[in-house]
């Protein structure tokens, strides 16, 4: 452990990042101080340094991380176990007071008065190591922590903590039943584990829609039956396609994780009687959606809303992931990985789009 | 009873209904023959006499009715009970066939693919006795029939069949709970029935927006602890008093029963973390809706369309009415009760929009 430490600072749109070696002020005996063996780019991230949401500047980005516990603790794990120095650990990507309205009345914890995201922090004096974006971030009290189990790798674990915590806890609230026809709009991080926890779950197909074909391929092997390619198939033609492959009936269950303004619209045309839309990509400003509320009525449809995620969440995903690694490659979802210095390159690279994600390894030279 | 009987068809927009008598072909023995005791002119009703909605024409309209068994039948009621010739009864607006996919494997009889739907079936050879503006109705096997509790009057339960089941079913599958601060967009039946089902299920408050005063005044006799009339209110002004009210936590449900397209985007706006929107008031064609897709998503948002309701909901209405009734008067809600052949006054009646509903009483001469 030191008492310094190199961070990423983020300070507006179109600026080059700020890596820095800043103190390590231990301001709260009760905080974790964790080494950062990997953190992912996510998508949120990109729209943070395009400009299409705003964080207090400079930021501490970086929130899909693992890490290593690097001194000792009294917190404890999610499961009340104590945490040792050299555990490699997983953390919700928010600390809850566990005790006010939203946390303990609403049972949104995500949604806690006093919530303190990780990768979100910023401001002159207020940023500190707060990012995973990092080579140390302090967790706080009322952070779910999970042990990673040795079996998984580092870059298997790495998303687990924002794309798969989001798709499970969204799709539990949804519900999956066995025979569903399910679609998934967007091949991103979260379409992908969202197309294998479907298929895992009993969905009879698993359609998945983008506007790339390279992460269509990556669909197709993480479960997708058939996959759309919106630059060549019109929505039209998704849509009888869906009629034909769900017998008519309508899809079950829609997922849109894509923030494109006409998904929801398409997810209610596509919809059958009853049918259930998860939407999780309109996490920016200005995101004005148009529905046809007459389907939504006359086809009982239900349309769910989720952010973040129940810390619980992350549980599950580090199980679901534990259990079905040998039959996806999850490893392979990570397409690069780059040093801390070079954040700026790393970040060029994710926005290509054609890899699942990009990381950065903060130990790496 | 007869072999004919008079009945009221609807010929088009601008046209007056043809009252006229037809013979009683009972064409399947298997059949209920109903006398119509009262029939209530619905919403949807005035949709289609305005061309809002298209139906089959000549059209035998009419669906909110209750009558009197007329002759023997072995259909049952939806307890199992043998039906008796006199029983005064209500019944579920549409006849499902129990089997297909729709009843069967979604749960959803009111989406059967057979579904034949009272009040609505018309064209030269097929109108029949099917609508409730008319001496006798026939209904079909697989039509949920439930005996109408001695104590109740005509008044009291003749919109529950439509109105109050289809509320009940849609407050049923969003949840109520006790606590809640709830908002009620419109004033009509739905909205009314809503308000004191919400304030007898313990709803904390019981916020009810209108343009009209004279509803308004219903609502407020009928549960609503705020009302807010939207021709001297201003929707922020509603929206500030809404924070105001549930201590700036916004609303945990709105129910939209108007089918004005801002609706929807105003309960976005007025609902809290976690909050549920059940629209219930959008069936008629081009609703197109715009919402702020960030809030759905960030605040976690559910909205639940419903559209007609499941038969049994109308058993839990009829209930509900019988157990409330000392403390409500559902009596006063059907505010003006006309003949059968005086059903064009009956309309332009209703259309004027002041009272809840106006009757049709098929035996008054």
């Amino acid at each position: 452990m030191h008492n310094s430490a190199r961070v990423a600072l983020f300070h507006g749109v179109g600026q080059p990042f700020e890596v820095s070696r800043q103190p390590i002020v231990t301001s709260n005996e009760a905080n974790v101080l964790v080494r950062v063996k990997l953190a992912s780019i996510c998508g949120s991230d990109l729209h943070t340094i395009t400009g299409r949401r705003s964080v207090p500047l400079p930021c501490a980005l970086g929130h899909e991380a693992i890490g290593m516990v690097a001194a000792p603790t009294q917190l404890r794990d999610a499961y009340g176990n104590s945490l040792n120095e050299g555990d490699r650990i997983t953390w919700s990507i928010a600390a809850s007071c566990g005790r006010c309205y939203n946390c303990d009345n609403k049972n949104l914890p995500q949604k806690c008065e006093g919530l303190f995201k990780y990768g979100h922090a910023g401001g002159e004096t207020n940023v500190g190591f707060s990012g995973g974006f990092a080579e140390y971030i302090q967790l706080q009290p009322g952070t779910a922590i999970y042990r990673i189990p040795s079996a998984l790798t580092d870059r298997e674990t790495v998303p687990l903590n924002c794309a798969c915590a989001t798709v499970l806890d969204g799709l539990d609230a949804v519900g999956v039943k066995s025979g569903d026809n399910a679609i998934v709009q967007g091949a991103g991080m979260l379409g992908i584990y969202a197309a294998c926890y479907l298929r895992e779950n009993g969905c009879e197909s698993v359609m998945v829609v983008d506007y790339r074909e390279d992460r269509l391929k990556y669909a197709a092997r993480f479960g997708a039956t058939q996959t759309f390619n919106l630059t060549d198939t019109s929505v039209d033609d998704v849509g009888h396609a869906v009629q034909q492959i769900t017998n008519h009936h309508g899809a079950d269950l829609v997922l849109e994780v894509s923030g494109v303004s006409a998904a929801l619209s398409n997810a209610v045309d596509w919809l059958g009687f009853g049918g259930r839309c998860l939407t999780l990509g309109f996490v920016y400003p200005g995101a004005d959606v148009s529905l046809d509320a007459q389907q939504v009525v006359t086809k009982c449809l239900t349309i769910r809303g989720l952010h973040n995620y129940h810390p619980s969440a992350l549980g599950e995903a580090v199980r679901f992931v534990e259990e079905k690694r040998d039959r996806y490659p999850f490893d392979a979802l990570i397409g690069a990985t780059y040093p801390l210095v070079e954040i700026d390159a790393a970040f060029e690279r994710a926005q290509r789009g054609d890899l699942i994600r990009v990381a950065v390894d903060p130990q790496m030279e």
